[in-house]
């Protein structure tokens, strides 16, 4: 097989029931990367909690896994034969209301925070809101904050207008881990073909995501199917903008999905909510041998396969995580100072 | 003087240094029940720790002040010749994202919430966003468990459609404990005629801010201008929906409005913000006899005076913090479930 020569596999988005069989399914499947998400719901106490969880599994599976906090962490993985696990939230709540501590979780290794998870957050709204007013003062704050230290603003979860906001606002390319084109599916999670263009205009990356709720035709959605959405959405935006970030949620209770959906800020919950059924086609990370093929099929360069299956994520981790270096680089687009502001000195 | 048996003389927002030489004034003012922020950013944790504060308080000064949960708390501490203290949270901080805190918090003491302290909660939005989408999906939810367990929803420092929204969402009247009239002062910060209208029509109470920044003149403001300010907004709303919360910060050092401001949202720190100058005829809780005084000049009547010295605080704390009873007064005026939802199931 060519693979573990020419593709640098990385998948942008994974929550797995961690364990040493979905390990050993990385390295079967040549997972060099993978982005695991640690912050659903989590304040900041129970994301360290998080990650001290994940300093034991990094020391008990030494062999098969090592944290990732750089592009040359991917390379050092992959030539030692273990897959790099980069962190990452789904949701600014382990920042709480401190913007301090976005600097505190980069120290302690947080790659990516979404600025919002389906509600409204301090930082800017989810797309299950009924409106959404963009990004707020202190998001525009922690959009400069997270280029400067260097954590990857996703906005996978947001709404439209607070997904193009934080476009514009960050200084730095963001990223959209786990989405596919509405377009192709049109439901609220995806994304519209305005936001995907403004996400490659600004040297961003889509990672498309194969949780059923979000591809057309749902858990029967067919590998041709999803992979002819790739090309297509290839000449939309261009290869270099695309990856892959599965949302594979393997071996997980639905308790965990219950989770996901009710957090701690409903009386209601939704009990009846389940994990759906994932595509006979991509049930675990053996599968990445599949999406490859399946690539390929539709007529896709060996050159644009190896980019989507994981080269374009290697260069933009390349460029993402670092602490910002120059002033340009440091400086946001517009500049949270300058965003209008309403009259001061009434509080 | 006649205050002491005709007026119970009720201020319904305060953050004073607290000391004893403040509980003392409290009794010279005649004031037997204050309404005490004790959270502007703080988490949950922080907030256990400031009631903890006031244990103690309550303990060393068991001659000047008592615990206030509920109206008749305040006719026991006028009997015996103390202060009642009611706490309150300017900022749903306290909460976090966990609405079981609400109950928590209502039995550990806590009468009142502001659903947003100038910025964005996860609630609603504050005044000094650029633009309000009112109640948030958790926000309405929380609304509703604070109708449940009898805790009064203060939207002082929150936008006019968020304001809006929280009287029409509310099944149990709410408060703006500490504004004025946009129409007499025109900033953000204030309430307009609309607002004020709705707050009333609905049972809710507004408590007249002494702040300067919230009056016309500032400083500068005349008691005869603030007392005909009070009589006019009797003509437009009604004297039973109007009180006094002077938002006295009285004793309190320049840091303290700088957290107010800057809380933890902000790399830009404002450090220049300071409090201003009282007006010469409120400086601290024996004034109260000055604003009695000016009320009755301005030409109204003992009873009416009375009213809004306290006796309508007094009735409102009757209705407001104990549990809802019935299913009529525990029901939300729109239930939080039947509030437009978008699509499920896409997360």
């Amino acid at each position: 097989m060519p693979r573990e020569t020419e593709q640098t596999r990385i998948d942008a988005l994974q929550y797995a029931n961690w364990s040493e069989d979905v390990f050993r399914q990385m390295r079967s499947g040549g997972v060099a990367a993978v982005h695991a998400t640690i912050v659903y719901h989590e304040t900041f106490r129970e994301t360290v909690g998080n990650i001290t969880r994940w300093k034991r599994l990094f020391a008990d599976h030494a062999d098969l896994i090592q944290p990732g906090r750089s592009g040359d962490c991917v390379r050092r993985a992959r030539a030692a034969g273990r897959t790099a696990i980069f962190l990452g939230a789904q949701n600014p709540s382990c920042i709480e209301d401190d913007i301090g501590l976005v600097e505190v979780l980069h120290d302690l290794g947080l790659r990516f925070m979404q600025l919002t998870y389906n509600n409204q957050s301090l930082l800017a709204t989810g797309w299950a809101e009924e409106e959404d007013t963009g990004l707020t003062r202190m998001g525009r704050e922690v959009v400069e904050e997270m280029n400067r230290v260097g954590m990857v603003v996703d906005m996978s979860h947001s709404g439209e207008r607070s997904t193009l906001e934080a476009i514009a606002q960050s200084a730095r390319p963001i990223a959209v881990t786990h989405a596919n084109p509405s377009a192709w599916h049109p439901t609220l999670r995806n994304k519209s073909d305005r936001v995907l263009q403004a996400l490659a205009e600004s040297g961003g990356m889509l990672g498309f995501s194969l949780y059923p709720n979000h591809m057309a035709g749902g858990s029967d959605c067919s590998l041709t199917e999803f992979c002819e959405m790739v090309a297509r959405t290839a000449d939309l935006i261009g290869i270099g903008h695309l990856g892959i970030g599965s949302d594979l949620c393997q071996d997980q209770p639905d308790a965990v999905v219950r989770w996901m959906r009710n957090g701690r800020w409903t009386r209601r919950r939704d009990t009846t909510a389940r994990f759906p059924s994932m595509p006979n086609w991509f049930h675990d990370n053996r599968d990445f041998d599949n999406l490859a093929e399946g690539l390929r099929v539709v007529g896709m360069s060996p050159d644009d396969v190896a980019a989507v299956m994981g080269g374009n994520w290697l260069d933009f981790f390349d460029r993402s995580f670092t602490r910002a270096e120059t002033s340009a680089a440091s400086g946001p687009r517009r500049s949270a100072a300058e965003a209008p502001r309403k009259l001061a000195g009434q509080a």
